[in-house]
């Protein structure tokens, strides 16, 4: 098996495109899927200040890399979100990277925000605390990135057919149309952008393993058996079988979702924080003020 | 375990509708079902005479059955595609149903339309003769429905929701916007109902065992390994998992599917038959001539 591009004896072959590539091509593939992504979309210019979400993970840590070597102008941030072992190796490794390429990472600490950390909101949550902290990260990157001209986030292609797949076997109208590679700005709403939305898990983790980038391999304490990954791993059923099916699935929504206009909620400024929400007071600040009185704190 | 309607001993838990039937009750239920269909989607009323298309198999049978139960004005239609003892086999059901049920049954053989049967079209096709006898059928079915007010087919929910998955991961935006279970009269289109569309394939049946229906359990010895079988597979998977998925997603599609207007391809009459068609000369005509020259027939 050669290189399509250098002929080299080939490191990967690429199903979904029909493709096998040396290392070096493959690198320079994973760099061109990103551009695409940023160009096809709109997501960024060179001028842009871009804040990249970094959780320690193999794809923001990629894509951070990635943006870096496009020549963007970034800056990481680190949300420590108090999961003891898994938050602190998480960290070093941000901070180890950021060393590593002379970037600058900003860092904030959940108990400094909310006077608790994950665990602790894990023991109040009925079930799983995942949505509690996606809501929680959401809200945090998003405050954190309204100083910039956007937020990075590291979404791959697995990440975002397995949620899509989701939405439409139940046709989640509101959360389809929501579906989206970019969200432009909105008076509190940062923009966002994901880059790495052509490009699955597995070919990230061969980027990041190829060129030797730090990341933590074990996936958080306290996600196990969500209903996503049950999806994601349909899919990748679905694509041994037919390969490009992932990517195809992806792009006809994103070409044909102009389609699924409902009636948006109107969005207002929350009532305490100012932060965008369709309720008074938004869940951060109503999650906020639970944890004060659980746990007595002032 | 005890029926919800009666109290008596269930003897199946529709695990879709959490709900526990005995032997009599879901018989009712399936005939309700099929009432709710026609007419939610508005297909027939009790003064039209409707065109059952009749293979034998189980949900052509059942369909037929629960039409006449509810007092509809039915005629079948058999087609026999001349497929050896499979398609013998399948006309003395149908035969054996219409004269139990004092039904009129028209028989139509496809060598005397074509000079041939699917086996000798097998040998001219390329790969598997399904596609072209779907188009076979489709085109003597509507053929035969045009002196009738509708054609009713024994599509289930296992093949809509399994044919919408297909369409829907490749994104057939075509496929989708004709897939309905009810399409209007157009010119020489004779109208499409599809009762069924609410009960799955091991409800319609559980119909027939417990009413002893007569049908024929083999499946056509040219259809194996189909990919909308793999689609079912995974549907039934997900069912498994969330009972009541393939009626939602389905459900949910119907309502939403407004979403999907596409520029649809005009329909013109087919210069030899007047079949509508986007071509000049339909597929069924092409086919005609290609047999003739292929078999040496006038």
């Amino acid at each position: 098996m050669k290189c399509r591009i250098c002929g080299k004896e080939a490191f990967v072959k690429l199903r979904s495109y029909n493709l096998a590539l040396c290392e070096e091509h493959f690198v320079e593939f994973v760099r061109r899927r990103v551009e695409k992504a940023i160009k096809k979309f709109k997501m960024v210019s060179k001028e842009d200040h871009i804040l990249v979400a970094v959780s320690g993970g193999k794809d923001s840590i990629v894509l951070w890399h990635v943006l870096n070597e496009l020549g963007y102008r970034t800056t990481g941030y680190f949300l420590n979100l108090g999961i003891d072992e898994f938050s602190n190796k998480s960290q070093k490794i941000a901070e180890e990277f950021a060393n590593r390429f002379s970037l600058e990472l900003k860092v904030e600490y959940l108990r400094d925000v909310l006077g608790v950390g994950i665990p602790e909101i894990a023991r109040i949550s009925k079930g799983k605390p995942c949505s509690t902290c996606g809501m929680i990260k959401r809200y945090l990157i998003n405050r954190a990135g309204l100083d910039y001209d956007a937020v990075a986030t590291g979404h791959n292609l697995d990440d975002e057919s397995s949620v899509l797949f989701g939405n439409i076997l139940h046709w989640q109208v509101e959360y389809l149309e929501r579906q989206s590679p970019i969200l432009p700005r909105d008076r509190t709403l940062a923009k966002k952008v994901k880059p790495l939305v052509l490009l699955t898990n597995h070919e990230i983790k061969l980027y990041a393993d190829v060129l030797g980038l730090p990341y933590i391999p074990d996936s958080c304490p306290f996600s196990t058996g969500a209903t996503t990954h049950y999806y994601r791993d349909i899919l990748n059923t679905l694509e041994e079988r037919m390969p490009g099916t992932k990517i195809r699935f992806y792009m006809g929504f994103i070409e044909n979702k102009k389609g699924f206009k409902v009636k948006e909620k109107e969005l207002k400024p929350c009532e305490r924080c100012g932060y965008l929400t369709t309720a008074g007071i938004c869940s951060f600040c109503r999650l906020r003020e639970r944890i004060k009185i659980q746990f007595n704190l002032r």
